[in-house]
């Protein structure tokens, strides 16, 4: 036991493994922040272009017949979208501005490093907060709930719902991929610079 | 700016500074643990409790007058509260249950110390969610939506309401206190290690 605890931490203080490992967590680092920000990319152009427009009967009083009026759903008419939106589209503008500063501190600063685990983890609060707002509201438009008396959107914008749907899932794997960035990032930092 | 740096690596090596910053850092840790576990608990219990039951007038057929109903709001009646109780719950168990280990990871154990690690990442992003949740379907029954034609409910059920807001602000500074853990845990735990 004891010897392998002493591996263990030679492997942080010996330069050759240390730097091995730094170019593995850097290029690990590089390829899920490219996959984080794609994915938040594509989940904000998903959700960016879904509308749908259907013609819905709309009863004014009742005794007069119900109008036909043509009904539009777009993201932004729900809170809860435009907040989902606005954290991908942060998260990935986030996630392309950091590459550069990544690969910048592979061979020192420490401090900016630390400056982008800390973002890394902000990112992971903002998605997955944006991410239960989409889910909550999507899963109400899906459903409906009787006792607040929401009736249920999604029988009539089926496409519009698919597609936030789809559009949830890629921001989801997205947050998994900076969840990952803070998680690897955590555990393997210092060990570069503790050599 | 050498000896700078130098200075920096040797609170690092020498054991002496890394003990101090080891000891800062469990205290530190072990606060913000307390903290975060009282703050989900006391989220929990908040929305938990909270009841509120009104006599609404329901209109069945427009020729009849309206009846008095006792209509009731419980957290149970929204799945998004169900899942911001229920991940409240699983951060404020998890925060009792770690407390014991990351006392007993402070003198090695490092596989230890890394799984905490991940399991308070998991935390952030299970919160963050769960708050997101809420604060969707919060907002929604606060303020309504007339383009999904889903009514304000918090004009008549306004305590429950209230009731739920303070829950999701405790839940919120939880989850800022299990990010924190988390970007403690990012920017020390190694050093710890590193001697």
């Amino acid at each position: 036991m004891e010897s392998q605890s002493y591996n263990k931490v030679s492997t942080v203080d010996g330069s050759k493994g240390a730097t091995g490992m730094s170019r593995t967590v850097s290029k690990c680092d590089l390829v899920l922040r490219v996959l984080a920000m794609l994915l938040t990319l594509a989940a904000a152009i998903v959700l960016g272009v879904n509308k749908q427009t259907k013609v819905v009967p709309i009863q004014i009083t009742p005794t007069l017949p119900s109008i036909n009026v043509a009904a539009q759903a777009k993201w932004q008419y729900l809170s809860a979208y435009v907040y989902f939106m606005v954290s991908n589209i942060i998260a990935c503008s986030y996630a392309a501005i950091s590459m550069p500063i990544v690969l910048g501190t592979r061979n020192g600063k420490m401090g900016l490093a630390q400056i982008i685990i800390v973002l890394d983890l902000v990112m992971v609060g903002l998605l997955f907060s944006g991410n239960g707002a989409a889910m909550a509201i999507g899963l109400m438009a899906y459903k409906g709930n009787s006792h607040v008396r929401w009736n249920e959107v999604c029988n009539v914008f089926d496409k519009f719902c698919d597609h936030a749907a789809v559009s949830l899932v890629l921001s989801l794997v997205g947050s998994l991929g900076f969840m990952a960035l803070a998680a690897i990032a955590a555990l393997t930092t210092h060990k570069r610079y503790a050599k």
